[in-house]
């Protein structure tokens, strides 16, 4: 056998989404790039803002010895309390150094959080929709994912979870504001999910974790505000990047944050700093960490993104396309008018628009549009849209 | 329980480390950091060549767009295309950036290999003494360490590999300039170890991977080279950074090579791109990517780290020491004068010399002295070392 056999059947299972995008690149080669409209990746279009340039320049023309040396695995010292202090201005709870792991990105962070907790066969409850890259960082760490269902808007089935809570129940993962449907869970959902979680923890004798994936907190539209999940349940992460919202995801920067009054504390903190090593991460690339400080109150401009998200809702809706209009993050996650979305999607293709099918985060009669793409590549999308949506 | 048991079972069996860093802590403290001479840690005290400083500089000020934004899994093209004409300089095969996945770091690569490759449950050879963060690395996959003898110089024991092999061995891997020893393996050596595998690949109809760890292939001395594994054995890949020859550890960037003639070619490059994605890596950070093509030919001064190696081996030979002199990276690795080498690294640390014990590295009755320090802290330790060998 060449490959391991997970991984052979990884990539023949992944092989759709291949020929997905080998014929994306075929009809841009075909027809121009400029003629084929790309909402498949959350690649963001917006560039990083000026002053993180501005601070790469400084930071590149300061050669201070060490900068870029091996430090802490869990960071600078400097950066992690820099993202206390800003941590600090939105949650209850007071952050310190100690409690940030900086990470390659949130991947890094979420394996971090995920390796330090889980033993081998036990569960983490997932809502769906979700981000199915989960599936594999639990299967890095013998995890087993458990899909729960949420409500017709997204919002949250408290009541699914609890169902689906066993004594092999370790942690439960959400993503808001969410890909792929852009949904922003409400501060009472958060609250009664805290109520379902503590209930069980105490009946089990240990802690069930909430673990929050937020790299798109601050990509919120009509005034939406991302309620921390730190300000209602203890024994939580937080784990998050500066990809989308400083556009940096090639940089591979984010953090893992563990509440300051989670229980063994020092336990956790240690094992978070131990799973950044051995897991082959080591610590976050220094020259970013360097650059955080500089940039926590940074972001790319919202309105851009949400213009798209305007633009979007109002010429799909007016073509009869059926969604719940999205709070946050640039994804838009319509119904497909027939059961089978790969279908669909493939119709899509055939009018040079790709997108992602939502069986590809367990929401099938769905597909997904990433919507951090050009204006123009909206504008000039939307004929191919309702010519697609009136054939069905 | 908070932690994973395992995790858990890690940071009990790792706290006799933390106790000595703790340690080496308290005695900066005490005595000032200028008069404790540190020597336990592998973060090289040179700073990167002034060429990367100007490349940097340059890569800052150029804010073409998409620069930060994800690039395929494997990396940019063009790096992988620079890294595949540099291999191909010294290697006999031809590479083309199809077989180069940049990574975080080596153990980035490490990681993505043995992931590509190992079913949980298969062994992986590993000659001591090693670098023992390759327990974790395997353990990640479910792998299980195979520990073989080398010889009394530190050479490779081929007998011993044969010996070892049964239908559960994945893989052999080796770190050549070594971490502890310096070691650097010869040709014949090599050719030797490709015989015992494909042997043994042959026999069980399949390959069994030769993985080669090289990190400090440009730190050799005395006009030493590294002769490539990849001139010798087929079903092999190479594992890098840029951490100890650019002096870049923080940044964490390298590259994984896969052999081009590795059997089953396809399966394995396209399984190493998904493992370097659901690894949570994603990619190799995007900006030090593109920096690489610009540094492959160059390195820190060596004639520095050589200078070390000469002083340290005359000072400790003229006190007694008995050691193999190392023809590469920046290690030694001295017998102790008694079995124990932990109560000797003890001795060592009550004349403010922190080293490693052996034991940590699979080589109990040595110590590792990592000489990436400046000559000043080499000339100042040795009377300490002088006075405690003469104590036994």
């Amino acid at each position: 056998m060449p490959a391991s056999q997970k991984i052979q059947v990884s990539i023949e299972r992944s092989s759709w989404i291949r020929k997905m995008f080998e014929e994306g690149a075929k009809r841009k080669a075909k027809y121009g790039a400029e003629n084929v409209f790309d909402f498949s990746l959350g690649n963001p279009n917006l560039e990083p803002p000026p002053k993180f340039n501005q601070v790469l320049k400084e930071l590149a023309a300061d050669s201070a010895p060490g900068q870029h040396a091996y430090m802490p695995n869990a960071g600078f010292v400097e950066t992690r309390q820099a993202v206390a202090d800003y941590l600090n201005k939105f949650n209850r709870p007071e952050f310190s150094a100690d409690e940030i792991v900086m990470t390659v990105g949130a991947g890094g962070a979420l394996n971090v959080v995920l390796k330090t907790v889980l033993n081998p066969g036990e569960e983490v409850i997932i809502p769906k929709p979700y981000f199915v890259e989960y599936n594999f960082y639990l299967d890095n760490h013998q995890g087993i994912p458990k899909l729960v269902p949420t409500r017709p808007d997204f919002s949250l089935d408290c009541d699914a979870v609890g169902e689906a809570i066993t004594e092999k129940t370790r942690a439960v993962l959400i993503d808001s504001p969410n890909n792929p449907t852009g949904n922003v869970y409400k501060e009472e959902e958060l609250k009664e999910l805290a109520g379902v979680l503590s209930h069980y923890s105490e009946k089990f004798g240990q802690p069930i974790y909430l673990i929050s994936d937020e790299p798109y907190r601050k990509i919120v539209y009509d005034g939406a505000t991302v309620p921390s999940i730190f300000d209602t349940y203890n024994e939580s992460f937080v784990v998050t990047s500066f990809s989308k919202d400083l556009s940096l995801p090639g940089e591979r920067i984010g953090y893992a944050a563990a509440h300051p009054d989670i229980s063994d504390k020092g336990m956790i903190l240690a094992g978070m700093v131990l799973c950044n090593r051995i897991l082959g991460y080591v610590n976050a690339p220094a020259l970013m960490q360097r650059a955080i400080p500089f940039l926590l109150e940074e972001s790319v401009d919202m309105s851009v993104y949400q213009r798209r998200r305007d633009m979007l809702c109002e010429g799909l809706a007016s073509f009869g396309y059926d969604f719940v209009k999205p709070r946050g993050a640039f994804y838009l996650f319509p119904r497909t008018p027939v059961e089978d979305d790969v279908a669909f999607v493939a119709a899509l293709q055939d009018e040079n628009i790709l997108t992602v099918p939502g069986s590809g985060f367990g929401g099938p009669g769905h597909f997904r549009i990433a919507y951090c793409v050009s204006d123009k590549v909206i504008e000039r999308a939307m004929p191919g849209f309702e010519r697609v949506i009136k054939k069905y």
